[in-house]
C-alpha cells in the first residue's frame, strides 16, 4: 500500500506538495481518477481520487476518511538523550515509529557530549517511517532542550512518568513492567476497537514519559530532580544496553504491555 | 570495560592474536603486569596479568576465571531471512546480541529476495557487540540454510518452536508473550542467581526458536509445514513491522518474559 502525505487537505479536496506529486506522477506513473492514499500526519488516512495528475501538484478529490489509522492505545513521550553518532538515534526513532509513539524530545543531559541535535533529517525518517509501517500519525520531533527543564516541566502532570537508569538512588528500582502494570490496560475487542473503563474512560488514554541517558547515563542529581518531580526509576532488566538499544527496549515494553495480545 | 578476546587459552596462560595485541599494546598502551579482562567466546571471563607485552603477540597469566559471564537463563536461537539491505541484518544482530540470544540462523525462504548472504561480517560484529554489551559468550553465526530443512530439523525437538506470521493459517495465531507464557519460568534471587522448578532442572535451561519471514512474510506452505513439525505460529501486536524489527521486538519479547523482573 503506497501512502502520500499531505497537509494541504481540505473537506473534500487534497493537494500533494512538488515532491510528493513528483512521486505520485512520475515515479508510480497515477493518472487522473486513479485512486490514491493520502495521510495528513495527525492521524488520518484519506482516500482520494485524482483530479488533475501534474507532476508539480497534484489535485484529489477526497472519497474516504479513516480517522486514527494506524494508531495505538497509550500516549508515549521518548525524552532520550542524543547518541554520540546520530545514526543510532534515528535508527532508535525508525524503530520506534514502527511499533508506535507520539512524542521523541531530544534531551540534553549533564554526561551528555553531545549538545547540538539537528531535527529536520529526523523528522523526514520520521514521515517514511510512518508511511512504511502504515500510521496515519507521523511521531512528533520537539527541539532539544536541557533535561532538567524536561523533567521540571512535567512535575506537575499526572502520567506515568519513568527515568531508566543504571544505578539505585534512594527509591529502589523496579522493571519497566511493573511500573507498567500500575497502569490499567484498555481492551481489545475485535471489530470494535478499543474499550477504556470507566475510569481509563475518564482519564483518557494512558500518558507515559520515558527519560532515557546518554552513554554516560544520568548524574546522580539529574535521578534525585526526577523523582522528586515524580519519575519512578526503572530497570530495562540485567543486559547492558546502548542509548539507542535501551530507548527502542523501553518503546517495545510499552507496545507489548498495550498490544501484545492484539492480533493484526 | 575493556575486553579482549582469544581463543588461545589454557588453564594457566592466554595468547592474544595479533589483532587484540595490537590494540592491546598499541592503542590501549598496556604494559607487561597489567590486568586485563579476556572472553573465550564460550562464556567465559578471564581475568588476566600481562607476562610479555608484545604487539604481535600478548601473553598472560590467567588470575581469575568466571564462568557464564553476562549469560542469561534462556537459550535462544533466531532464524531469520535475509533482509533486502544487509544492514539492516546486522542491526538486528548487533542489538539482539545485546538483549542476548545464542545462535542467529539466516535461512532462506520461498519469498526471499536474498538468496545469499555472507557471514564473516556479521561474525565480526557479533563478537564486538558481545564485548560492549559484556558478554563472555559471542553468538553463533549459522551459514545460511534454506528454512525448509531447518524446520524439518526441529520436527522431533520438544524445544519451544515459533513462527512469526501476519495472516491466520489453519492454525489461529496467539501472541508471542502468550505462547512464552507457556513455558515455566526461572526464578531470580538476588545474589543465589537464576532457580528452576525441579521440573525445569530436569528439562534444563528453556530452548527457544523463532522463525522470522523475509519482506514478502512466509509462503503459506512454509507456515503449514511449520505448523506440521510443531512450530506454533505467533504475532507481534498489531504495528506492521519490518523483518528485522520483528526480529528484534521477539528478541525482546523472549528477554522481558525471562529477564524483565531482574535488576542489574
Amino acid at each position: 500500500m503506497e501512502l502520500f502525505f499531505s497537509r494541504d487537505i481540505d473537506g473534500s479536496v487534497c493537494r500533494l506538495d512538488a515532491d510528493e506529486s513528483a512521486h505520485c506522477v512520475k515515479v508510480l506513473r497515477h493518472r487522473e481518477g486513479d485512486d490514491i492514499h493520502v495521510i495528513d500526519g495527525e492521524g488520518t488516512l484519506y482516500t482520494c481520487r485524482i483530479l488533475s495528475a501534474s507532476p508539480k501538484e497534484v489535485e484529489a478529490q477526497v472519497t474516504g476518511v479513516e480517522r486514527d489509522w494506524g494508531a495505538h492505545p497509550y500516549r508515549l513521550r521518548m525524552a532520550v538523550c542524543p547518541t554520540k553518532n546520530s545514526d543510532r538515534y534515528e535508527w532508535f526513532a525508525e524503530k520506534a515509529t514502527e511499533f508506535g509513539l507520539d512524542v521523541i524530545t531530544p534531551v540534553i543531559g549533564d554526561h551528555s557530549e553531545r549538545k547540538v541535535f539537528k531535527t529536520d533529517r529526523l523528522k523526514r525518517i520520521l514521515l517514511s517511517a510512518s508511511k512504511q509501517s502504515l500510521k496515519g500519525a507521523v511521531p512528533q520531533v520537539d527541539e532539544p532542550l536541557p533535561l532538567r527543564d524536561l523533567i521540571k516541566s512535567h512535575s506537575d502532570s499526572s502520567c506515568l512518568k519513568l527515568i531508566c537508569c543504571c544505578y539505585e538512588g534512594e527509591e529502589k528500582r523496579v522493571s519497566i513492567e511493573e511500573a507498567l502494570k500500575a497502569f490499567e490496560k484498555p481492551v481489545y475487542e475485535h471489530g470494535k476497537g478499543w474499550h477504556y473503563s470507566e475510569e481509563m474512560a475518564t482519564a483518557g488514554i494512558p500518558e507515559i514519559v520515558i527519560l532515557i541517558g546518554p552513554e554516560g547515563d544520568f548524574s546522580r542529581e539529574e535521578v534525585e530532580l526526577a523523582v522528586e518531580c515524580g519519575f519512578r526509576p526503572v530497570h530495562l532488566g540485567p543486559s547492558r544496553l546502548r542509548t539507542e538499544t535501551a530507548a527502542l527496549a523501553a518503546v517495545a515494553a510499552v507496545y507489548f504491555h498495550y498490544c501484545g495480545e492484539k492480533g493484526i
